[in-house]
């Protein structure tokens, strides 16, 4: 089969690889319906993480199942399935608490931008659709499992309820979907913090209700004015910088929360001052599993369309174009095609 | 009047003072029943935190209103009076919020080891008890005002519930009305930290189902081996260092909750390891007038006894004992009688 393989920072090729095979009784092998490239999968094509030796990128899939190990019976060959970019048994301790992204037989997926993919945990992890769904649906149902289940988690996090003010820093996928996940969950006001006209039109159609152009000091200043002087009920931090973390921070209002989704680089928080503002503060890989059916049922009756976000769609073989693209700015979200 | 002055680590001196006097037409002045020493005032004291020019003491008070402003009409003269160490106006925003301890017009206060206090923001601080109670349970409602709203608040922010496992950092008078607030709040295992007996005899009392003495890794895993290997679901941190932070955060399941109200001295939090232990964080001064009216009343009901907390009682003229008693760990917590 073909699939990518990241080589440097910026050198991210198409190659052929070995088929995946059932390692283990627990797995399943799908056949990519589609897949994309990620925000977080910038982290080492820009050099910020280390890469290490050649290895395939890509934790985002939905797709066929082609073949299933001994042990899985909750989904069979020929279902269309979609799962999380980590992989839950989904009866563990921690699985039961809710939190199936800290499964204690958690392995997180990393070779999904190729034409075939091997699940682990697969009878925890894939959720099947009843029917084949038709093909406008796929981008939503991709965007399910990653992007707008951490945007759901951000919400969720942020304990956004209904009536309630939300503010999304970072307009990337993750956080447009944030947008979709506050005004689905009653937020009456939200502010997504953005200076690129076309997110922040998509962030207004969303739900957005406010868009902040400003960044550090004055992009604070702007939500404590329009939070009544003490800032928002809930702040989704999608970014991962220290910057972002300060604007979520900064502009939640005392007794306010935090849902960080943005995997943290070089992110330390003091506290004396995370103590004296009251804000509540949780984060990490969002447990989509939990949300899966939910979402998904949300998707195929239309109620959201988060697979919105794609705007560029490519064949898989371009995959190198969707990473400069995004790298780029020129697409918020590359769909890639097998 | 007479009161304690804080001159340098380990000079507090008992010396006369101005009466106090109404500043602002919302004060009020109480004549002070009983009074104590906080775990809190140990850190000038021990010279971890600046004392600057020498500087009355003290933030915890029950007592008689004496007098008040011309604004003041929820409590009047003669009435016996409970308040908490943040005074609030109870009506800004953050105060309808439930946070009265980040009150806009918030002033900490810090005079109240004396015989007599002005209380700022008086109407929203004070809560008079329909009688005055009887001298039984000063000791429990002065703790109300500083250590057992606290300890309540650290349960809360922790999100202790009716099943949960608890584990309580710190066996301060603050980790110790924490026990009270897990039981109260339905934890059905209490585990407290603590290696002293005599306060590992009081947590035992207060509801503490198991004790661990052991500090650091070892603290850690047998939090683990109690909690199925995957931490507690609450942790309440009651003491503020860096060590008790990572001792709480570590022995949180994930997804668990940590509550910390130990004012942090050189704290850093993580945001990576934060991020991926999916535990919530929420800390700071206790709103404690939010819990004022339950508390009282759980109080003066029989139902907590969170006086025991103090061990030791001295007459106010001897406040500098009461420093060293508990600087050496020879008392938990000193009541002052003027």
């Amino acid at each position: 089969m073909r699939g990518a393989v990241i080589h440097a920072p910026g050198d991210v090729r198409f190659e052929t690889l070995d088929d995946p095979r059932i390692l283990h009784p627990t797995d399943a092998i799908i056949r990519t319906a589609v897949t994309c490239v990620c925000g977080s999968d910038l982290w080492p094509y820009r050099g910020v993480e280390a890469i290490g030796d050649p290895h395939p990128m890509g934790h985002e899939y939905v797709g066929f199942v082609e073949e299933v190990g001994s042990e899985v019976t909750s989904v069979k060959p020929g279902q269309f399935v979609v799962g999380s970019f980590a992989t839950s048994d989904n009866t563990c301790a921690n699985c039961r608490n809710g939190w199936q992204s800290n499964c204690l037989h958690r392995e997180f997926m990393s070779t999904c931008q190729a034409d075939y993919v091997r699940i682990p945990n697969a009878q925890g992890t894939l959720v099947a659709t009843d029917e084949h769904p038709a093909d406008e649906f796929l981008p939503g149902l991709l965007a399910v499992s990653d992007v707008m289940g951490t945007g759901w988690y951000a919400a969720l996090a942020a304990e956004v309820k209904p009536g309630c003010t939300a503010v999304v820093v970072g307009d990337g996928a993750v956080g447009l979907c944030g947008v979709i996940a506050a005004r689905e969950l009653g937020a009456e006001r939200i502010i997504a913090m953005s200076r690129h006209e076309p997110r922040q039109n998509l962030a207004r159609e969303f739900g957005a209700t406010d868009i902040v152009a400003e960044r550090g000091d004055e992009g604070i200043a702007r939500v404590k004015d329009l939070t009544g002087g003490i800032g928002a009920d809930s702040v989704l931090e999608c970014v991962g910088t220290a910057e972002a973390m300060q604007q979520a921070l900064q502009s939640a209002r005392p007794g306010g929360n935090v849902g960080f989704v943005g995997v943290p680089h070089e992110v330390a928080i003091d506290g004396q001052e995370l103590f004296f503002s009251h804000v509540g503060l949780r984060g990490g890989p969002a447990p989509v599993r939990r949300y899966l059916p939910d979402l998904m049922d949300r998707v195929l009756t239309g109620r959201i369309n988060p697979g919105k976000v794609f705007d560029l769609t490519l064949p898989l073989d371009q995959v190198a174009e969707g990473y400069q693209a995004m790298d780029e700015r020129r697409a918020i979200k590359a769909l890639l095609t097998p």
